[in-house]
């Protein structure tokens, strides 16, 4: 061999060695996909059973994958994109999306449509949204304060089929949200005509915030200050046509715009809209309530606070939304609990350890997972309480004898749907974020998914009735069933304890052990106990502001915050009864897990408003500690079998559309492919002249010029 | 006249008559620009000394001064698009700006460049991080690793100047993050070639979320296992050149991807990069600490402690700017709550009512304020932390007398600026949620500035460091400082209370009545003797499991949430320390105000935490109604002044980036004039054929053929 050779023959075998070196054999660690199959094998109940249950019943879970399949295949569905597309190109897809479901709002009864359209809100809420304003506002508007031949008229325009025109709902203006009455918009009854005259009078009058209005609606509804004669009759709607139905040309004296970019739900065009003296026909006033006549004689109608029922149904949906997405929150970070592995517990270990192993990252999740629990079944019950308060409302006539039960039921439905709307939205916003975080780095990165989930969700917070104003209208209802309580009037189920005001507000803690703490009756007596006690002082601190010489308004304003801590106590005291009130329906092979979940949720949200248990001496401070202890406990416990509790959501890897969420657990692989598909490597460099000449700057351009010496002398 | 003529006119009268009565006089209302001045008139202290105080004198306000305007007049800063740039636009812009503001790195002090990159971070907090990627990370990395002549011959290569060369630091990897010692990539020592073999084992090694990767930078400092002759010494840095300086293109056995769309901060082109056996020369890794000789020989360092302050940095840097943008975002939501109206208090009011006078308004901003305050000392006072321990670490060498001192106050800045940077970035990440929430609906459009600034500011919760796991290392901290105060060691002064124990554990509350508590001393000694007890209970905790034989690191983990709980109410006590102590040294005229706002502070988070100040009966339950009513009382006390509280913080409008937020108080055209800008009306319908297709469906292709009769006959 020539010396050269020899010499190449060494710096092979050096590469080789060095090489092998680097892939030494290493002890056999686990796959994440079985990392996750581990965790299944678990399970002491029947998965499938669970999400039967879930789901009210075989044939609905049947149903539900069957409306995933459908959307999975559908290619205007598409999701593996959704976190890379424009607010143009998703508005574009928002209304290929509308060709497809059109088609089953016809061909399918109402509750089926809506489980499809809620399992479609679970992957798209912008064009859940973006449907829900043509369906749910427009049409219900025309179904909810049309009259019959106002209703045909418009159906017969297509506004059922959405064929021939597209509908949106104007209410918001810029200056004015929550407060309807306070609208400035003027729909001015012109005799002469027979017409109404539509006007925006000011800036702050203009319509905002209006779904479909910036491109896509042909119609509106819209809310305006009805005016007769030069006399103001308060809010009502009209119907008006905002652009060509062919052409798309905007109408006379309709000015439009697009709102542009929002934190999320970018696939609605929202829009604003000014009025500039645009003429409509009187019968455009949709007047099943309030009618204006040929002659200008204004007719009220007699029961306004029937008309409430509508602004209801929004918030139950938000309530069954806040459970779902919660599920979806929970199936992200829980599955890539089960196969991110960090640091080693022992040096002696063979792999790190898996997050989910950790204390803390039970303690940060498995609460979230029992939540996600509590909600769904509020949910379902809350759904209920509305289904059983929209067959009193169309049963009942003005003037029936069980007018004042329906009203009851109206009041009390109204209060508990506002205060769960608000604390279910609330708390599943911070429990999406706090899943992101349980990512640790990867919950930045749009294609897992939470970051658009959040932004997408926080919008629950302040449509529909902004959190804070629903909440202080429930409080401002527990206060007043209060006073009635007191004066001996029997209240409802939702506030059922106030029937037993000095039971409660006398009574000791049932528990005489600390074990006798983990019992739901325990439990529901506590947080029956403490809310009381809460509604109490804002009862109180109300009377004593009447009895310094307040106005009721005054003093309910005065209590502003005790009104706030009440309704929030009541609300999570009434999702724990909800919640347990399932588990004792349960399958029997399902009770043993579900109660460990519930009692999980039941010490959570204690532990969580430990003050107010304290405070009003329920517990004592050392059984407040059992309580923290037993949170940790059944976080352990529930850990055990937490992912098939999170299977049985049974949530397909299409609808949680992150690669951190699938079922195989194969979470890497398919996050590289995610990041690689959307970015594909090669190609061009997008700005390389930009770099290229930052990097070869001329920098002796900023070395001053000597002085010249000569000219000194 | 003609009867033609005269319908004409009476058609034209009733048009009038109409136009009239729309139009008709209404008693004169204040403009929303009034609504704000007369906010400034309330002011009973002098809002420009509040600014120099806050900026520590008036020279630094000048400086601010004068970089917000250089901002504001710098083409590559505007602004007034940023909420609609793609996500490649932004990252184009990003480039554009380091032209500018390389050129002050070396024509201004470091102290003085700070401050410019402070102002800048709070405008455009993507770019912050792109520059602090090559300055912080990269350079930083050379600084503090690197031998004097390798410093020497990278800089020589022009890593300071940024001509030549441009830098990113590439240590986290798809599978790993926080654990940085099980990192898997390889730099294998070949002592043939004398050189470093990089190398990419597995896909979790991937380098992952590195700024500046994907299309930016030139060089790396990456971390990996050091191996020489087999045997692996730990995580080392190491200089790998990424890409040609001229032609961009990549260097044999570099694989670089885009990480693509993120929450928030696309301004930083994070990349991918996977090693396929590139070779380095031995002089590229990093040998101020471990050495490897051209034999084989590896040095290791004596004090490998003396290195983690690099870290504390990062998290200083994160308190300060915690305080920055808690003071933007209540800018932005209390200036427009001074304009906003809603809802008439009184059917008598000539307007509705501005929403900072509802108490739940007040309740929902007012202590946001006050912490952002005490946010802002307390990011002074830990940048003087910071300071004093690179002083000493920089001033003692190994083996001097001073070495234990400077060991001590090592750990010590560690620990609270651990448990500051979690629990700081936590709470401003909620206060910007919970301000943009009191926008109500106009908080969801991105040109009102917090749901950009939430997603921009959320990664602070997870990156350099997870804020859990800092909490925890910090609670361990406390633990061990416990069981050391109680072995009779005395404790350095952020955790001097434990100094005290036996006294502390043992003190009843020291006020007799409840005026007694607005006290700073008595509210000082609640937390320190509730601080006390819960590192007592975690430390009591780590106690019970070890005698249950548990190892100490068993024992720390089963005590987690101890510990969490320890951290947090360290930290929050810690808090409000700083800001007393800021008030004390307050300018006498800014005292009165100070204090109430300090008073707020430390009474809301009492209450927030009220379950611990009644577990450890440091307050009884009617105190703690005191505390509860006190800070509805504070609420209304601060919120006269409110405006010129935030006036102080001294941002300009562009600066703030929010219509909403603006110092006149004009929101409303201010909005809607952004909106138009940045959504012309008119123009072309993005998608007209679209719509126009799905609204002229010939929909009988749904109907069935009837069957044909005749052929079943």
């Amino acid at each position: 061999m020539s010396s050269d050779a020899a010499q190449r023959l060494a710096f092979v075998q050096s590469h080789l060695q060095v090489a092998a070196c680097a892939n030494k054999e290493e002890p056999k660690k686990k796959t994440p996909q079985e990392s996750m199959s581990e965790e299944r094998e678990k399970a002491t109940f029947d998965v499938r059973e669970l999400t039967y249950f879930l789901d009210g019943g075989e044939k609905f879970t049947k149903i539900r994958e069957k409306f995933m399949m459908e959307l999975e295949r559908d290619p205007t569905f598409r999701m593996y994109d959704m976190y890379d597309v424009t607010k143009d190109q998703i508005r574009e897809r928002t209304m290929e999306k509308f060709r497809t479901i059109v088609h089953y709002v016809s061909a399918e009864p109402l509750p089926i449509f809506t489980m499809r359209m809620q399992t479609i809100s679970l992957i798209d809420p912008g064009f859940w949204t973006r449907f829900g304003v043509h369906y749910g506002l427009f049409f219900g508007a025309l179904r909810g304060s049309a009259t019959s031949s106002q209703f045909s008229h418009w159906v017969s325009k297509g506004a059922l089929a959405l064929n021939g025109m597209v509908g949106c709902f104007a209410m918001t203006e810029l200056g004015h949200g929550s407060n309807v009455a306070g609208l400035e918009t003027t729909a001015t009854f012109d005799e002469a005509s027979d017409q109404f005259i539509i006007h925006t009078p000011t800036i702050t009058a203009t319509k905002w915030w209006i779904g479909g209005a910036a491109h896509t609606a042909t119609h509106t509804v819209v809310f305006a200050q009805l005016i007769v004669r030069g006399k103001r009759y308060g809010t009502k709607s009209f119907i008006v046509q905002l652009r060509d139905t062919r052409t798309y040309v905007l109408m006379p004296g309709i000015n439009i715009g697009d709102i542009g970019k929002k934190m999320g739900r970018d696939g609605i065009d929202n829009g604003w809209i000014q009025f500039t003296n645009v003429r409509i026909p009187r019968t455009n006033m949709l007047m099943k309530h309030t009618k204006v006549s040929r002659a200008g004689e204004v007719k009220e109608p007699p029961m306004a606070q029937l008309t409430y029922g509508a602004l209801i149904q929004g918030r139950v949906a938000m309530v069954v939304d806040s459970g779902n997405i919660a599920k979806k929150a929970v199936t992200i970070a829980g599955r890539y609990a089960a196969v991110r592995r960090q640091f080693q517990s022992s040096p002696h270990d063979v792999q790190e350890t898996k997050l989910i192993d950790y204390a803390i990252h039970q303690y940060r999740l498995m609460p979230l997972l029992a939540q996600a629990y509590a909600f769904h079944f509020t949910g379902v019950e809350t759904q209920k309480l509305y289904d059983n308060l929209m067959d009193k409302l169309e049963s009942t006539k003005p003037g029936d004898a069980s007018m004042q039960d329906t009203l009851d039921t109206l009041k009390e439905t109204h209060a508990t749907s506002a205060g769960l709307k608000a604390f279910c939205t609330w708390s599943t916003l911070n429990a999406i974020e706090a899943c992101r975080q349980t990512l640790g780095g990867h919950g930045y990165s749009a294609y897992t998914g939470l970051a658009t989930t959040y932004n997408d969700f926080a919008v629950h917070c302040t449509w529909e009735g902004d959190n804070t104003i629903l909440t202080l209208q429930s409080g401002r209802y527990l206060v007043s069933c209060y006073r009635e309580a007191l004066a001996g009037k029997t209240q409802p189920e939702g506030v059922s304890y106030l029937n037993h005001l000095d039971t409660l507000l006398n009574l000791g803690c049932g528990a005489k052990t600390n074990d006798d703490i983990l019992n739901f009756d325990i439990i529901q007596e506590a947080w029956g106990v403490v809310t009381a006690n809460v509604v109490k002082k804002a009862g109180d601190d109300f009377d004593a502001s009447l009895k310094a010489g307040m106005s009721p308004e005054a003093a309910y304003e005065e209590c502003s915050q005790a009104r706030l801590a009440a309704a929030k106590i009541h609300s999570f005291g009434y999702i724990f009864r909800r919640f347990a009130q399932a588990v004792k329906a349960a399958p029997e092979g399902l009770r043993a897990i579900l109660t460990k979940v519930c009692f999980l949720y039941g010490l959570y949200s204690i532990e969580q408003n430990a003050g107010f248990f304290l405070q009003y001496r329920y517990f004592t401070p050392s059984q407040m500690d059992f309580v923290r202890s037993q949170v940790n406990v059944f976080c352990r416990e529930v850990r055990q079998e937490y992912i098939p509790l999170i299977d049985a959501f049974n949530y397909s890897d299409y609808m949680i559309n992150s690669p951190l969420g699938v079922y195989d657990g194969n979470v890497y692989e398919k996050y590289f492919d995610q990041v690689k598909r959307q970015n594909p490597v090669g190609g061009e460099h997008p700005y390389l002249p930009l770099i290229q000449s930052l990097l070869r700057r001329d920098i002796e351009d900023d070395e001053p010029l000597e002085d010249d010496e000569e000219d000194e002398e």
